[in-house]
């Protein structure tokens, strides 16, 4: 079975393929033949070393993927042979807050999943919704988990609430998707006719171009008669702007765009977080609670993700080079289809 | 101006009107014309007076009422004349839990709002959406405001959730609309075919008519694969049927039922309690920020309530005679509309 | 070594002692020398057959234990050989509210610790503070860790709550001890008045006999202004006076006496559950997340438990008569010293 | 009847006495007859015009004042002639979160309570505990309620939870004791050996001097086995070392010291608020409800807070140049006593 491996920092140049043995379950551990991965910033910047984590050299890249179970060790009583799974980034986060000592997570020391076969801890699996294709089922472990995290923080998965996503990245997507499933209203900015199109048509109640309106937060109180939304999933920043346009009360989400150098990750007044009224809150990926959480309303709703583009994978080279041209909508793909 | 009074005790017999004075506001007190008024059981039994707490000889009935703001009173900075408003039916309990020093409702030892002209406080009002009539605006004070209570303890006003709600009374209704707005499941216990039908209209996703299936636990579990429902809105009983129905981690928002003596309100085992995993709590409708906050979803999504039929104001004890026939489907109104 | 295992609904009878081999540990387990159990009426109901789970025939009973890691399988990170450390009751309930799916218990299903080695989830052991010897260490996993899951719920881990205890369980005897580390009064319920003293020794605030007032709730609504607890921890019943002892707001903790057919289980209204204002929540030992947060709280204040008294390994039949005959006041310990 | 009056931005040159009627309740008012005072910061600001909201101009100054209730108004229920009361910065903030429409406060654009008779609403005053003197009250007001607010984000009012305290201001020096009743673990901040004494006699059981490690974030890591601290009061910044030394799931309270444009001001990096896995929440003063709730803790331990000097009310202008030259340690009361 083939599997991607990688050195750190040296980018798509340090991707390569090894031939490996299908691998064998530990206890408490399941193979899963990955069918489908997603790919992301998060993995180009692994791939460049700009990650803020240790990676272990040849580690198997991807923390995005599902697949089908194949073989289940010892004491294994979640999934069974058979069963359509997706991998959790953190598989040893499963509930209640982040803790340091579940940080482990996959594709950095830990093997990801850009492979055929990923042997997988079976608390580090949730089964996928039934009308989901294993691509489609690819596109949530981080943003669809990041977005519920987000979003759960504060009242903002409630009818009436309004929430306030920046940009069309994959966590702004399922923020819009999943806020409009909780009967909130949704504002989102972005840039070009286009986009703003097609997040119309995924129920985004207000549109705001952020180049025709760099300075956006005055048309967010506008929009909310000056009482701002009750979250901001601030995904791309500038913060500022998030911190002047979420209400009294509300909270924003902060992901962590600024681990690109983005332009957006400028410092911000203290005096600003405080005259905001609103709380700040770190938002890195979810537990796995919070994934069984989604799924269970992605099922009831038959929600499906944005796919931009599928690639095969054996190009995920490609695919990586089309995420790094960036301007896509929707997650980029790589199936494992024969 | 024309008040209902009543002499407790003797129901319908006690019921007087009386000419009186249009009233004065005091400080931080509106005169509201009265434009509507919902009556229901809590009515029916504060006249009866089975209601648990002590009535006013004299006091004016009614908690549930809608109209416009035709007078101020000094410091008053939270409505103008103009305002169209409902009242709160406990008008000191502005946020957070409840606390016995607020426990001063409407119509028991505060005159209520069966009157043309009431003096509220300006705390004690708020707005009414745009798209509502002062007759569905009247329909929201007491079940609706218990509604959004009984769904907001828990995790049920969230997408993927499933919400029980028993019997088609008020806060049952308004229980199911309130979580189909927020993406949850609902499954409701009716009987006969044309109140299931108009539960389905209205929403529902199961309907188990508990004539035919007097024990109707076991259906529940069946629909939920077992896992239970997270949140069972219990305005009817019997309790343990909600225990036995409810998921490990939800939910059992206790409605006052048992006020009534009724038939549902069978004494329960704690080990029936302990076993259900999950959490008992009583709703005694809810505060004012309850009832902001469910303004917001009505409006933001332009939900109606249910009405029954629509009394005008000289009818007042034929409307208390026809709710107490019982029967009905939604909310009885009283209109004062000349 | 050598291990207790039963033969389920024999009692006393059903208990043998077998010889093994030392056993190895797996990926993810460690092995642990146990240097101490304590052990209690659950136990007595496993061994009777009393208890409402599915009990394994020939199950190393126990759920109580702590000693020496003296071995870790694959990929084990949280301990180290040499470690100090407890056995949690749930070994897969690592954080959030209870779940179905982690409902594996010690000496049920699952082996227990009544025995010289255990092998167990490394995410099943927690460190024991430093101060504690194994004999106290052992006291904790069932009834601190299910007291302080019982005042975590409500605000009655705060200086100025007021928390009621019930009875000179272990449970009750825990509450108090960590109620008054944070600074809240504590009114106990006992029998006797060397209890009441030793239960005053230990922080109690005020001491009701309730053989002498078996009706005890007005004198709890006397000694809190009429207010009421805010936490009732109900480890024997009558719930009714719970609900009656209570305050509005308050929280019921409850805790599963009845399993035991006490007296204490008689039924209660849904008037009375309703009427009292409070949440009833149901407290079934809790997760890993509580126990180490309990175990910092534990260090910080050298706190030590109550232990009645210690039998040692070879004598575990009789330590279970001495439980069952009853009237002890603090755990009983099983020491495994040579 | 005197009272202190104040012409905008003016600082201590704008304020003059004014000699006016003893005033009569209105409506749900009561009449306070104020016997001590306590100023600070806060009101140096609002005298010079720095404080970022509008005054009015000839208000009554200051928002810390306790008293004896003289009269009451109609329909007034909460209080009686005699009861001992404070007043409430925020009068219409009662429960729950902070929200815009109840932000009126006193000696901005309410008349504030250096006086010697105080017109409050019956909602606005508190009672005070017995063991507390009219001088002592007057200190809790401002600084107690923000640090019991603070405090009560996250879970840092439990025992074992360690709590970061910036400088010995009014708001830490009560949440290092407030903390301390709790069975936290307090960690302080401070300049100079009798400081870190004092701050010891009160309980500190850590104190950094930022004088020696102007970096000190770093040595609160190392008291914490470099957990960091599970609740940072911060009220002098700089924000960029609290969020170096929280916690993980931790909670940095932000209390309003940059609006003194203080040198701890500096603006932070986005990356180092997500980087910090911690929430930021400001916090700003706090609700009558979370006044009622530390006066129950303040009662039960007979807590009594740090007093630093007290001036006769004839001489506010004193007290108010002692205050602005920095210095002290504890809160600067104005005594009425004849």
């Amino acid at each position: 079975m083939k599997s991607y491996h990688l050195v750190p920092c040296r980018g798509l140049a340090g991707l390569t393929v090894r031939e490996r043995e299908e691998p064998e379950p530990g206890r408490r551990q399941v193979v899963v033949r990955i069918r489908a991965n997603a790919i992301g910033y998060r993995d180009l910047m692994v791939l460049a070393g700009d990650y803020p984590l240790p990676i272990r050299p040849g580690v198997v890249p991807g923390c995005e993927g599902a697949g089908e179970v194949v073989a289940v060790g010892a004491d294994v009583t979640r999934v069974r042979p058979g069963d359509r799974v997706a991998a959790t980034v953190f598989p040893r986060w499963l509930d209640g807050p982040f803790r340091r000592d579940d940080a482990a997570q996959l594709g950095t020391m830990l093997d990801g999943v850009l492979t055929e076969y990923a042997v997988l801890d079976e608390d580090g699996v949730v089964p996928i919704p039934e009308h989901l294709s294993f691509e489609e089922a690819a596109a949530f472990p981080l943003a669809a988990v990041t977005a519920w995290n987000a979003l759960s923080g504060s009242g903002a998965l409630r009818p009436g609430a309004t929430v306030l996503t920046l940009g069309s990245g994959g966590v702004s997507l399922f923020a819009l998707q999943f806020a409009k499933l909780a009967g909130a209203r949704v504002i989102v900015t972005t840039s070009g006719a286009e986009k703003a199109r097609r997040l119309r048509d995924l129920g985004a109640d207000e549109v705001i171009d952020y180049r025709a309106d760099p300075v956006w937060w005055p048309l967010v109180r506008d929009l909310t008669g000056d009482e701002g939304a009750d979250c901001v999933v601030d995904a791309t920043g500038p913060l500022e702007q998030s911190l002047r346009s979420v209400a009294v009360r509300g909270e924003v989400a902060l992901v962590g765009y600024w681990l690109s150098g983005a332009e957006g990750a400028r410092p911000v007044e203290p005096g600003l977080l405080f005259g905001s009224g609103a709380v700040v809150r770190p938002v890195a990926t979810g537990s796995r609670a919070h994934f069984r959480e989604l799924n269970r309303a992605v099922a009831a709703h038959r929600l499906r993700p944005v796919l931009d583009r599928v690639f095969p994978f054996t190009q995920v080279r490609d695919a990586f080079e089309y995420c790094e041209a960036g301007g896509g909508f929707g997650k980029v793909i790589i199936s494992h289809a024969s």
